[in-house]
């Protein structure tokens, strides 16, 4: 191991340069007129790949962005690792708040800047080193090794999915392993082992046939904005908890255990809600807000829209009143059985004299990780040695809907092993990707391979 | 008489090529990039004035659009009548929903359809064709007259309260005669006695200081869409009763007499829902519809808006969230006070965790006339002949807040002689103007002023 080390020690910089040949280019999945240049940026990561000693690479055309797999698979009797990662990024605008041009990498303090650079090419990137570490000293990987390098997460990962349902023999794996989230706090060393899922609607209210004049008709018929207020209201009491039958029903108590470790992280909650801007912060009574973001549901409107909303005054009565909302979930709830709570609960509430109608846009499985699994283990280790800290463990409050299938289709379990930082101002300008975090994340990912090997004995 | 109803019936035609020449200027007074063609409208109906044998017309600019007034003197000892309307229209969106385009005046089954046929440009035009008749063929009217015809009736007449205020001795009159407003029903001419006030809001609640991603943030902050429904919902209870403390002390009680008068007249509930297009109806209980709507006082949301409306999915937690609301008041309700305890209960009611603020946009005084007075007395004897029945009396749910003003300030008492159709769709797309209620309300115009006349011999 110590060779190994000294190695990643000695390339140091030489893994900055190669990043930053890796972040140069402009791989927007989002647009249309980068098309060749994402192309070209997976050609990359194919040709890296075979450098750093990985021989069995393919380029997997798709009906959108290719996506790269490769295979190391000697080391029988050793647990199979999917790492998984993109290289694709979200597009740059506003383009004039960037200090250098979003695809100029340029050190300033320590930190990268350059779009990609945390999300997700220089996370993914860690462990393209450490492979190389160990291919070029040793000729080999302490387990097996799969991996999967897509071109389309900032947009949906929608043919990944396709192509994850259509190999599962192929890709069958212990442990799907995935650094695209942020640590707790520069020097905190983080384990993220759940994710909260997702259940989306639009809700469409119809009263009156057209838009009515609301001194002739005011008091004859119920206003639509009135009834979808009225019923957005009822959804949610003062304590913020939500009001649709059965709802919390699969909700996974946090145990005593995290709640006192989600206690102890460092939480200053006048600073978060001075970021925010807000007054004081508000949620589900009974939890602290980090518990409310990670492990607690919610309901939140996403969007609404109803009658005139232009300049002055217009004295209309609706015909029409909309909203977006969404539902985050969390293990053990199901999107689906969530999705049919809801849609009975509207329909029961629904008043009379005015017609609703739900449209399902969108649902995702929560994930969580046994803290104690073999992957979270050797994670665990690495993090010790590599950051030279115990980590913690955290959840987190968005989605990542692929870990689900390959948690699902797979059987893997996830290792979300992240070495960003909640600055590092992903999907912003400025986004940057700390250099120690850079370095000691790929000595972490060098002593993950080789802790899960060896306790795997 | 004869003479003039003879011409009226002669020229019928011709008074439709002009009220189409009149409809297809595009006067929208809430619009600045339409404020050109709303002074050229401005300019026709001065140049229009002075062509029907009216030689005093001044063209008065104000800070906002033109007022037209006119005056023609010439009948010492009788009745001064000031007639009051407007050349600006709403505007047009959704222009979608149109059968033929707003400005393209187009008759179908008897119906001229255009933005302002009926509101207000159809019926003032009634007038100017009756004055016509009378100058044409005697060169004199039997009654003084004065004329007002401005160009912000749609956007609150704030200019013209001004000027009527400044300029009380030049408009005295007895009384002001207002085509503005709806007959009862097709065939059922009627005589308006009641109007509601108004009082009109823009509600803006703010919560975070940008649009959060709701899965990392959902949980942590009160979202302002939230918290905005949660105050809409709760100024109404299910009885459709307002919830402003205060709110209904003021409210004139309908008499026995009116509550009788009003449960006569015909009207089919299972229709007027049908035709507005909803299962039921829906108001304040312990009224019927056609209280409801003339002499009840209401609350309700005329538009509402916040974070994502557009295509698709997007998860986010909204930093603002906005609505207008209005409430049609009824006599002796003040708009200035229901401003003010509408202003407190907002307060009160103001979740901490949001900034709430107010922007007071409009309010107008409710407005009665009695029955027996001279002017209503010459109305009802012109109605008889224009339309060939007696004439009903109702209230109107509508607010025109100039007509308190020429109350008060002039002490005139209005006549408010509509020749609409409750199914004329003002404000909407299509909106139309029946052509047998133009014809007969010209013939009862000039009937209006030879009754007034004779009456007050």
């Amino acid at each position: 191991m110590n060779t190994i080390i000294s190695y990643i020690d000695e390339n140091k910089d030489r893994y900055v340069d190669e990043l930053s040949d890796f972040l140069r280019m402009e791989s927007i999945s989002s647009s249309p007129q980068h098309k060749d240049e994402t192309f070209t940026c997976a050609k990359w990561v194919e040709t890296h790949l075979r450098n750093i000693g990985i021989d069995h690479v393919e380029f997997i055309e798709t009906k959108g962005h290719p996506i790269i797999y490769a295979e190391w698979m000697g080391a029988p009797g050793k647990p199979t690792v999917l790492l998984y990662g993109h290289y694709d990024v979200q597009p740059v605008d506003p383009i004039d708040l960037w200090t250098n041009g979003p695809f100029e990498p340029t050190i300033r303090n320590g930190d990268l800047y350059a779009r990609g650079s945390t999300d997700d090419k220089g996370q993914v990137f860690t462990h393209f080193k450490s492979i190389e570490a160990y291919m070029k000293h040793h000729g080999s990987l302490p387990v097996n090794l799969k991996m999967i390098i897509e071109g389309e997460e900032e947009i949906g990962s929608e043919n990944l999915q396709t192509f994850v349902r259509e190999n599962k023999e192929k890709l069958k794996a212990d442990i799907v392993l995935i650094s695209d989230t942020a640590m707790y706090a520069k020097g905190v060393p983080t384990i993220c082992y759940g994710l909260r899922g997702l259940s989306y609607f639009q809700i469409d209210v119809t009263g009156p046939n057209r838009d009515l004049h609301s001194g002739s008709f005011g008091g004859a018929v119920q206003n639509p904005a009135q009834g979808l207020a009225g019923m957005l209201a009822s959804l949610k009491d003062k304590n913020g908890k939500i009001k649709i039958p059965g709802f919390y029903d699969d909700v996974r108590k946090l145990t005593k255990k995290e709640r006192d470790a989600f206690a102890k992280l460092p939480f200053n909650e006048k600073k978060y809600a001075k970021t925010l801007g807000v007054k004081e912060l508000f949620g589900e009574k009974g939890y602290s807000t980090l518990e409310r973001v990670w492990a607690r549901p919610t309901f939140e409107i996403n969007g609404m829209w109803s009658g005139f909303t232009g300049e002055g005054a217009k004295t209309v009565l609706p015909s029409q009143a909309h909203a977006k909302i969404s539902m985050r979930l969390v293990p053990d709830q199901d999107p689906k059985k969530i999705a049919v709570l809801f849609k009975k609960h509207i329909r029961n509430i629904s008043p009379k004299n005015i017609t609703v109608t739900l449209h399902e846009m969108h649902g995702a499985r929560p994930a969580l990780a046994p803290i104690d699994s073999l992957g979270v283990s050797a994670a665990t280790e690495a993090l010790k040695k590599g950051f030279g800290k115990k980590p913690l463990y955290q959840r987190e409050g968005g989605s990542i809907p692929i870990v689900v299938t390959f948690q699902q289709v797979l059987g893997a379990t996830p290792v979300l092993l992240g070495f960003g930082l909640p600055t590092d101002n992903p999907h912003s300008p400025d986004e940057h990707f700390n250099l120690d975090n850079f370095h000691n994340g790929i000595k972490t990912s060098a002593y993950f391979f080789d802790t899960l090997a060896d306790m795997s004995k």
